[in-house]
């Protein structure tokens, strides 16, 4: 199966050829641009043949086969790279994304990030040597093409699945990986600790952190960027600039502008006359000196750079960054020109090189699509379909949203907020219900958070929806903003738990400790959906101090939901027992209720009886549940998917104060182990974690010295 | 006794008489200055006579009696001043700041801070009406004039003290107080969402956030002003630029250049020739036109405005914010003019106003010092001399700087990390040993851990030293960039436990639980100084895994120092027996143990002789040393100067898992109550905790049925 070569000619500094705006009727094998500039930010050319995915068969199928790719596969380390010429380093640009697109068809990931790299992937791992230099990919799911090139292309099946490769950059996954990832935001920070370190080691590598638009958006960078200009160590920040302020996952009504007024300030870098005119001149230029464009695009770029300087610094260059751009981030022989001059350019402080690509660039259906395939299940290559599982239920997710939709058609005053995750949160159902009153603040936790506090003071009732493992962002702001004041934000904590695929960084293990010990905040987990739906209502009515819940990852189990999805408020602190039983009492918080209930079957089945208790707060704790709870049974079993510190420390310390835990009672607390457990299917991370029912119900028997009956619970 | 009226003209735009420096040998009396640029940042005017301070008295003495203040007495709230005359406003800024010095010099507190914006205070709460009219102070600390203005005049002589004024602004303290404050750059954040508000609300007060250049360097204030340029809600940021990026407490060596590259675009700002210009057009403008300078100045600001602009957008207009500036921010008729015009200017999105002042201004011994007097102790204000206890200790934080310097001097990977708190830390001890391997990040807790785990993968030995309550800030990177990726980062958790004056803001209460959750971290605590010593000994040597140490504001307590100041590393997760009693165990963390020791003393007088033990690992707990207490004791109690979640649930956990609570031993916990301390002496604040040796004594007795003994310990 021939594949078509990607041959279109190569601009200097080809910005305009950079942001290509495809028409969605046309045809994705032959396409009209146009150079018609309908906002400052999209600068297209003007018509362009032979527009074609490299990734597309000659007779327009993509094949679920994998893709020949006879000069990929050569390349086992970047080192085999080294002496391929700027044509060989463009067909290995076009294997690698249909090996990318292939892989993780297989596999499900982030794939619209990965296809945006491709090239600038290869460039700097042909101009730069990871990795003695060390190379620092931000958030990481853009570092698929990375990971193939440096010796792991042969465990690509494995991605995101138990024991297999992480979706992120990870340091104990490979020597190349130079920092692990996961958050946004990190990259400049770890990077300026890296080229400040090397420079006190009396060490010569490079330092090269590549950073979203997005992830500029947080104001880690901005800390970092400042600290850089300061301390003026040599490293290279590569902008990666593809209009995703906001991260379009799972959008729903086309793609979303970009929020915050950085993206406008990259909009004008990119629409600036001089820049637009001296493109012009470059084309020229390229067209007459042909190979060896490299000294002269160092010149030219000089050129452009001078010329934004001239009228006024960047917000970069503001920061102490010199700024080169912007960079047609899919032409390698621009990339690859700049990057050897920046390399060769030694002690020039940091710089920041502006790289304009397109996210799903390469594969008409993720271009296409309003997400980009930022995150896609397995899907057929061929028609980009992605496989969805049916499921009965919706997810947590989804309920939330239309849980809080049904508070806020009800109450005026309901506003929600989340830091540029309108998909991950559900809260772009929020956003088409109600589009004055929710806010995407872009990945911006802190700021999120004394936002709603402000909110709050105006008599408003924000709802935060925010990743478990995102809040530690805006841990400060939690405590010294809402709790301390007591100001009534509620915090709605998706993804608490164990996560599956995308790993520890993304696990919401610490919520529960990290929000119980604050002394004003209610804290409430839901055991099924239709508690996330009362809680969701309770939250609402709470108005005199600040709430959270924390619900996880995945679907519903099915339960009915309450009449018209609207929930009705639950009593502050009150639990409820659902299995009147004997000697052993199972306390769940959150989902772990569920476990219990399916460890108190197998128990029954052994012929004991035990009772399950949904604690539903941690905060305040039902102290008469504990109470008759601990007095009626001789063991009680705390379970949570949690760390140590929160429910079963907060439901310890009230029964020592209580003298509950003076006598015979036997306490155990079933927590998440004292260890990060990896990427891998739910129930892999759970049997993992020692939290499965089988688990509990072993629990219950050892406990209680059968021994046999715990083994049995385990084989 | 008659003061000396502050009468120099007044200049529109007048920041070239913003930016005085004096020189250090002269009179405070009659200072001669010089137009002389001395850097980019510096302007200085040619000579000036008649500068005097205001606060001091005709012969050059200032009297500790309070300084009669006739124009002040009348205003007890804002709608006082409505009235006044630009003259007396001088006259009243001139009195507020008498009345600021006097008070401070009777209770301590943050003193240049305020004195630096007496005229801006004054100017605001003119133009705009409070509380109608929100007005955030960042940080809070500059709230002295304002809380003066706003009804709680009679109440400074209470500042900081218990049940006293709070030292930062405080919702539950005055309805002036829009927003409650201690940490850093949370204001634009919580303006923004008040100005968001207002707008659901459909009110239509105004919104004012006023901000140093300092909390400017953190993150969250970037994330906000994007935010605010892209929503555009009316809302007006005054940035305050007295050059203190990092704050100069307790600089050893003079003042320090601010660091990040922030400054030096501020100081772009200051120095730009268009700018220097119009200024000297504007000194001519308003010598011709006298009193109504109302609208001129607001054409002249726009000129000045439009030459920025035109040669090129600020950082700030980047970020979408209409910037007007530099201006004077110790010149009331241009703080009014301006103010008013921004007031009147309606539907403008966000504004940000650049003022300049001068840190400590108009008290002469404030403006000489270093630290431009940023906190201070009682003092004698005709002197300036602080009145410092003379303890026979240093305080935990110099012992620490003493530590980490005995342990760089024989090791050269050793480096030191703070945000902008060299004086606070101890570590500008460290930078005048090794100015090399100390990095002053600015406010910027975020980059400085992730930066820190950055210098860690280049082999170095990197000790951040952040305040408890300021990690907060860092959360999510010491979890996800630190802890995940076991990268030997060294916390040092300075004001750990109750911090006096500074109230709940700054109490570190949360970091055990915060950080002993977390997997692969080491937590320690210190019993006293020469712990201390030991236990940065043992930090430095645990070098295959994060690790951190607690230690508290003040003095430590006179235990022999080891030999050369140089600690010896400890057994890992080893605590110690300090004595061998009976029926009782004390387990104490930290502080707590000594308060342990003097409970157990109080106990012995009493006939009963307890065990107390110094667990000084948090994580991982000796357990062991558990066993034997919890075998051999008929009550362990577990003591510690922190919330929930931390030592005593870690020690409870251990002890469930190990059967330990199943018997008869009672544990009893005590942690820090839950709810907020409020600021007030050390020992009030330990005494509403709960956790004196009174308090503890009284426990040991209560639990083992001893009532009146533990009656007796309370009386």
């Amino acid at each position: 199966m021939a594949l078509f070569t990607f041959s279109f000619s190569c601009h200097l500094l080809g910005a305009a050829a950079s942001n290509y705006q495809k028409s969605t009727t046309s045809s994705p094998f032959l396409t009209e641009l146009h150079y018609q500039q309908k906002d400052s930010r999209s600068l297209k050319p003007k018509k362009r043949s032979s527009w074609v995915c490299a990734s597309l068969s000659e007779i327009g199928e993509y094949h679920s086969q994998r893709p020949p790719t006879p000069l990929l596969d050569t390349i086992n380390y970047p080192i085999h790279m080294k002496n391929l010429s700027l044509r060989e380093l463009k067909q290995l640009s076009e294997e690698l994304r249909s090996d990318v697109i292939f892989n993780v068809s297989n596999t499900g990931g982030h794939l619209g990030s990965s296809l945006g790299v491709v090239e600038l992937t290869v460039a700097l791992h042909y101009v730069f040597s990871a990795p003695q230099d060390r190379m620092l990919w931000d958030v990481g799911h853009q570092s698929y093409p990375h990971k193939i090139l440096t010796g792991r292309r042969d465990q690509m099946k494995t991605l995101r699945q138990t024991n297999g490769l992480s979706g992120f950059t990870k340091r104990s996954e490979s020597d190349y990986d130079a920092f692990g990832t996961g958050h946004s935001s990190t990259s400049i920070s770890a990077a300026l600790g890296m080229a400040v370190g090397r420079d006190l080691m009396g060490r010569k590598n490079n330092v090269i952190a590549v950073i979203g638009d997005g992830s500029m958006t947080a104001g880690q960078a901005y800390e970092a960027m400042n600290n850089a200009g300061y301390l003026d160590s040599d490293m290279i920040v590569i902008l990666n600039d593809n209009k995703q302020v906001s991260l379009p996952t799972a959008t729903l009504d086309g793609p979303a502008p970009p929020v915050g007024a950085l993206s406008s300030a990259l909009s004008r870098l990119q629409s600036s006359k001089p820049l637009r005119e001296l493109r012009e001149v470059a084309k020229g230029v390229t067209k007459q000196i042909g190979g060896s464009v490299h000294e002269i695009a160092a010149k030219v770029d000089e050129y452009a750079r001078g010329m934004i300087s001239g009228s006024g610094l960047t917000l970069f260059e503001e920061l102490g960054l010199y700024y080169i751009g912007p960079v047609d981030g899919h032409n390698i022989d621009d990339l690859v020109a700049i990057l050897k001059e920046v390399k060769n350019t030694k002690t020039t402080g940091p710089v920041l090189m502006h790289v304009v690509t397109e996210k799903g660039r390469g594969y008409p259906y993720a271009e296409r699509a309003a997400d980009k395939y930022h995150g896609v299940t397995k899907f057929d290559p061929a028609t980009g379909k992605q496989f969805k599982s049916s499921s009965q239920t919706k997810s947590y997710t989804n309920y939330f949203a239309d849980a809080l939709v049904a508070e806020a058609e009800v109450d005026k005053d309901i506003v929600a907020i989340h830091a540029a995750m309108g998909g991950g949160t559900g809260l772009n159902y929020f956003l088409r219900k109600f589009p004055d009153r929710c806010f995407d603040v872009g990945i911006a936790e802190q700021h999120a958070v004394t936002f709603a506090a402000g909110l709050t003071c105006e008599g408003l009732k924000p709802f935060c929806a925010i990743y478990s493992s995102f809040l530690q962002r805006a841990y400060d702001q939690v405590i010294h903003d809402v709790d301390l004041q007591k100001l009534p934000v509620r915090f709605a904590l998706d993804r608490a738990g164990l996560v599956g695929a995308d790993g520890p960084t993304h696990s919401g293990a610490f919520d529960v400790a990290y929000m119980a010990c604050l002394p004003n905040m209610v804290v409430m987990a839901p055991s099924d959906e239709a508690e996330l739906f009362h809680m969701v209502a309770t939250a609402a009515a709470i108005d005199d101090r600040p709430s959270c819940f924390r619900y996880p990852r995945g679907n519903g189990i099915g339960v009915p939901l309450p009449p018209g999805n609207k929930g009705v408020p639950l009593e502050i602190g009150k639990g409820r027992i659902l299995i009147e039983g004997e000697r052993v009492a199972l306390l769940g918080y959150g989902t772990a209720v569920q476990s219990c209930l399916a460890a108190a079957s197998m128990v029954e089945l052994q012929g004991l009886k035990i009772t399950v208790a949904d604690a539903r707060f941690c905060k305040p704790l039902d102290g008469s549940l504990i109470r008759n709870l601990a007095k009626s049974h001789e063991v009680l079993i705390t379970v949570e998917e949690g760390s140590i510190g929160g429910f079963s420390s907060h439901v310890a310390q009230f029964m020592a104060l209580d003298g509950l835990l003076d006598g015979k009672l036997k306490w155990r607390p079933l927590v998440l182990p004292d260890r990060y457990i990896d990427h891998g299917s739910p129930s892999d991370q759970l049997a993992a974690a020692g939290l499965t029912p089988s688990h509990i119900a072993a629990s219950v028997f050892n406990i209680i010295g059968h021994t046999r009956e715990a083994l049995k619970m385990m084989s």
